[in-house]
């Protein structure tokens, strides 16, 4: 996969109330690459309410959304309706299915869950919120015990900064061990390179 | 420290092309204390371009920064004009001057070095542009090796994801151990604890 691209589309969702870090993390990763190009889409274009407050500008509606290499789905206090929200999921189905690459960091593996894109897949998520998450998506086969799980073109993340570890993984599959690897050292972050690195399923209880 | 105050307020400045995890990272961390008040300020309110470009929305002017209990200054290339600007430089010392405590992760130590802030005081800084960083300031101990320096009200961190392990510690020292702890179990995130771990120095050739 690292050869057939020379440059990779990230479309990143926001909704209000994402949760920051969720977004921030992996795209101060996808940044220090200069094969990436990351773009924002939300309902529409704007100020959009992080669930710790601060707002930030998307600039793309759904419907400008091109087929994405990678999309990108963060967790947050938003998810909590979105997942009752079925015009949103379909809105998130259809952009899901063009995507080469589906990730989400967090609770937004309850969004592909619920929008029927991890059907068949194992996912993880936010250990916190891992009993919430799990009940969503029919034939989810759910993690409790993961950083990341990288299940064909679908990647789940644990709970926010997870996604970072995620992304660097990504990253080494997208563009190679050494471009990842630099992108890392540039961010002076030390990623966690087992998938199976989990010390945060133990103190919420999880097996 | 941690029993005096209730709560503390942190001031967050925004500039033209600030590195998004240097501000995200520790206001992911802050905002899972709800004795934590964030604020953001900037030159005048309104959208604010990161390094990565994404615009953020800062809420206040200068002039409304009440006496912090902290100052967060980030990085991002938006300093390397930055340390040229006698007015900002002016301004942020004033708004240092009258902080409890001042905090900058990667380049923002060299903001807070050209503007007199660390005149006296150890600090660190990026590892990619710490020759250039120590350039700024006439009586600054620059430590080439370090996480992060914690020098009586200064603390200063290494590059972008460094900001991340110094907020646990400023957590700490703030709030106590184990609610610095529950905030850094929430974010799935494992704080490096020690100040002087840096495997950044050598691959930038610092000593």
């Amino acid at each position: 996969m690292a050869i057939e691209h020379d440059s990779f589309t990230v479309y990143v969702l926001l909704f209000e109330e994402f949760e920051l870090l969720d977004v921030f993390g992996p795209v101060e990763l996808l940044s220090k690459s200069s094969r990436i190009d990351i773009s924002y889409f939300s309902d529409q274009p704007g100020l959009v309410a992080s669930s710790q407050g601060i707002r930030v500008e998307s600039t793309l509606r759904y419907e400008e959304v091109d087929d994405p290499d990678v999309l990108l789905v963060p967790g947050g206090s938003g998810t909590r309706s979105l997942v009752n929200d079925h015009q949103f999921l379909e809105r998130l189905a259809r952009i899901g299915a063009k995507s080469r690459i589906v990730t989400s960091v967090c609770t937004g593996s309850a969004l592909l869950a619920a929008s029927g894109l991890l059907e068949g897949y194992r996912a993880t998520s936010n250990k916190a919120a891992f009993s919430w998450a799990r009940t969503h998506g029919d034939k989810v086969t759910w993690a409790p015990r993961a950083r990341w799980v990288h299940d064909r073109n679908r990647w789940t993340s644990s709970g926010i900064a997870a996604g970072i570890d995620m992304t660097c993984a990504l990253m080494r599959e997208l563009l190679g061990d050494e471009p990842a690897e630099a992108a890392a050292r540039l961010v002076e972050y030390e990623p966690h390179r087992d998938s199976t690195w989990d010390p945060f399923a133990e103190p919420y209880g999880l097996p």
